[in-house]
């Protein structure tokens, strides 16, 4: 009944949840640089495209199937259809299809793919009360800094764990982000953010089912209604994060608090996001990456005799499959990342359908990959040689992938890539306007338009 | 990225997701000894009077607002109030305010309170679908099961970790309560578990906030969708509780995986419940009631120069609060423990009011109770004796308090609970007709009847 023997417990952290209130709660808007509030419409805008993109996917179908058995009264749109549901069930289906394509953002530090709950969870609350652009800009780059400021402080022992770092920090972002749009003030949002501490969403063995998707969205739903229960008088510990018997050190045995409070205000995480430009694992994309660098220079699947690799041991432990025999395997094949990068010059969600999967070329061609293991080269670099029927070689060596933070997608990148995604969904036509509606979002005076072009045609 | 370090993982577990979701799935209808069913029934009713008695109080004032944020349907009814939300909403809340009052049932190895997660769960679906009372009951033994199982497989670690092990495994009884009410087929139902088992809700720092009780509902309300998730096809691992990255093994590392194969479907883990006759900290409990006893004997507050306690260390330790300032902390204080049971003779909510925690008498009482630490005295018994303004003596011995499951409250006791938490609320005579109502649950064809006596009259 009453042991007190937790292992290790640090009695002295710092005051980090009335740290990160205070600091969501008095920011000020827009408080800082062009290029954070530049990246924070990329992050949106990748966000977006993949909610969009992803809405007609099973997982969706019966998420929504499921919340729809609660009646829900409309308040706020699924991306992607012609439908609206309540503010946290949106929240929570909009976390769903954004992660469904793993084709969303990551923050590399940590692994976190911090739009999932934070925008999720934001744009269904700034929707349904009438907030502004702006101020939903403003939720996404704090909540954005609060979830992976904690996953910074906790990986990677949390991660090793076995926790999905994304839901289990997005609770918190998505509180964040809520309580800034409700305009908490310091005190509430420090127990919005104490409310949340105790729904920590998602553990790895998940990984490849419907749920992984689900602990973005249950996060967003969570951080959504923690933030609501707040505003409403409900209280939390004052000290929920940082506690010996807190979330952090409950959910964590590493705990670098100067993670949270270093430079905070003036260095932004939301600068550290970056966009996959393939919808796989980030230990193909380089070897993507060099394939396509080859078909632009000319190369074509069938003058090819042999295609060479030489990566870092993890790629092929991560993804060594050879015979991939449908889109799911394909995404742990870096064979198949060469022979669609050699193929089509992308590797989007298309190229790991089933049907391309299994076409005779690229079984063929997938045949002609031969990888070695070198650990010389960087998990983030490859070395590849095309050896042409001519007896011609080819090579390419990269150092930084597209959708590195070093090598970033362009925003013209972001657009072909949200077309991609949602011209089949909502029309190209349709998604160009979105597309540029998102851009503009800092300007919007609210959500109604850009949701109204979100929303499914049919 | 991909490190696989997690610590002493153990890749041999029993297949738990599956054993639990063939036994929740296909165990008999009252498949249990009459005993069983009949404590099935007290855990029923001792849950539905602490929900009905903390209906006004303002953490369920605080939750209902931001419910009501999100305009739910008028799906199942919230207890105590003339009111329904939708059944998710509804889990919630009942949820909250069962646990509000402290004053719900333990599972005294995990010190789990069961009912509030599982019942809250089923009730509010089984009121919505028109499931049968012995339906409802069916889940409410199995949930019970599940969750204090896996409680039994964690504990003690998992709780000196920082979990309040009522939510975290309240969301996995939730769900198989849900599960069975909704008649998911072993499959669907181990999906439900695996759902769930991403969501385990609660961390110890917030004692002593309205976060506390927030944990069974938020598991409730979890385990609910959990289910309705599966019924309609959503995906999770099918080894989500005892997989290296599943949920047991992330949130423990103690899992003695025989507490939940052995003998299930044999013996029942409600049978080990007990109720709190007393509305505080169970190591109170064995003072109050020798106080009481004392009373009982005839012995006047008046006539009392010195009470002499002596007490197993941990008591004071928890418990030592002599000079209480309000309710809350009158809940720490073994003095004002004794107070109440020499003068009033128990000690419910209203014993704990901050007008009668303050009253002269009471603080002059206190000041005479005088205890002694002495550790060959179980934590669960004390030696008091009273010593009178005429020199007598009046010594009492409490080996297992009321309320132990070596010395369980009977059945009129219960009843009488039931009346002290909800006469004020629903007035005496609905209160009458509720409890016998509750009592013959298993004959009832629907919920309608019991949720409309349990909804309040205003």
């Amino acid at each position: 009944m009453a042991r007190n023997t937790q292992v290790s417990a640090d009695h002295n952290a710092p005051a980090i949840t009335k740290i990160l209130a205070q600091f969501v709660a008095t920011h000020p808007s827009r408080g800082w640089s062009d290029a954070v509030d530049h990246e924070a419409h990329r992050t949106f805008l990748n966000w977006l495209g993949c909610a969009v993109g992803a809405a007609q996917h099973e997982s969706v179908e019966a998420a929504l199937a499921a919340v729809t058995m609660l009646q829900p009264a409309a308040q706020a749109t699924v991306l992607g259809r012609s439908l609206k549901v309540d503010m946290a069930s949106a929240a929570l289906l909009n976390g769903i299809s954004s992660h469904t394509f793993d084709f969303d953002d990551t923050h590399l530090k940590t692994i976190i793919h911090p739009a999932g709950p934070v925008a999720s969870a934001a744009l269904a609350l700034a929707e349904h009360m009438g907030c502004s652009g702006r101020e939903l800009i403003d939720a996404l780059v704090l909540g954005i800094d609060v979830s992976c400021r904690v996953g910074n402080a906790m990986y990677p022992e949390h991660y090793d764990r076995g926790w999905h770092i994304t839901g289990s920090t997005g609770t918190l972002g998505a509180a964040a982000a809520c309580a800034r749009l409700l305009k908490l003030d310091v005190q509430q949002t420090a127990m919005a953010l104490g409310i949340a501490a105790s729904q920590p969403v998602g553990m790895r063995e998940q990984f490849g089912t419907m749920t992984k998707p689900f602990h973005p969205g249950g996060a967003a739903r969570a951080g959504l209604m923690s933030a609501l229960l707040a505003s409403k008088g409900f209280t939390a510990s004052p000290k929920a994060l940082e506690a010996p018997r807190g979330m952090m050190q409950t959910v964590s045995t590493k705990n670098d608090w100067s993670e949270i409070t270093h430079e905070l205000g003036q260095r932004f995480e939301i600068s550290y996001n970056s966009y996959k430009p393939f919808a796989c694992g980030i230990v193909i994309h380089p070897s993507i990456d060099a394939c396509a660098q080859l078909r632009a220079q000319g190369v074509r699947p069938e003058q090819v005799e042999r295609v060479e690799l030489r990566v870092h041991s993890l790629v092929l432990e991560l993804t060594g499959k050879k015979e991939p025999q449908d889109g799911l395997q394909a995404k742990f094949s870096v064979y198949h990342g060469c022979a669609a990068g050699l193929t089509f010059g992308r590797a989007a969600e298309e190229e790991f359908a089933d049907e391309v999967v299994t076409r005779a070329d690229m079984v063929a061609l997938r045949r002609k990959v031969v990888a070695t293991v070198d650990n010389s080269i960087d998990e983030a670099s490859v070395d590849v040689v095309a050896v042409l029927h001519d007896g011609s070689r080819k090579h390419v060596f990269v150092e930084h992938a597209i959708g590195s933070v070093q090598n970033p997608m362009t925003d013209a990148m972001l657009e072909a890539k949200f077309h991609g995604m949602a011209d089949q969904v909502i029309s190209a036509t349709q998604t160009s306007a979105l597309i540029a509606s998102a851009w503009k979002l800092a300007d919007a005076p609210n959500l109604r338009a850009l949701c109204a072009l979100s929303a499914g045609i049919t």
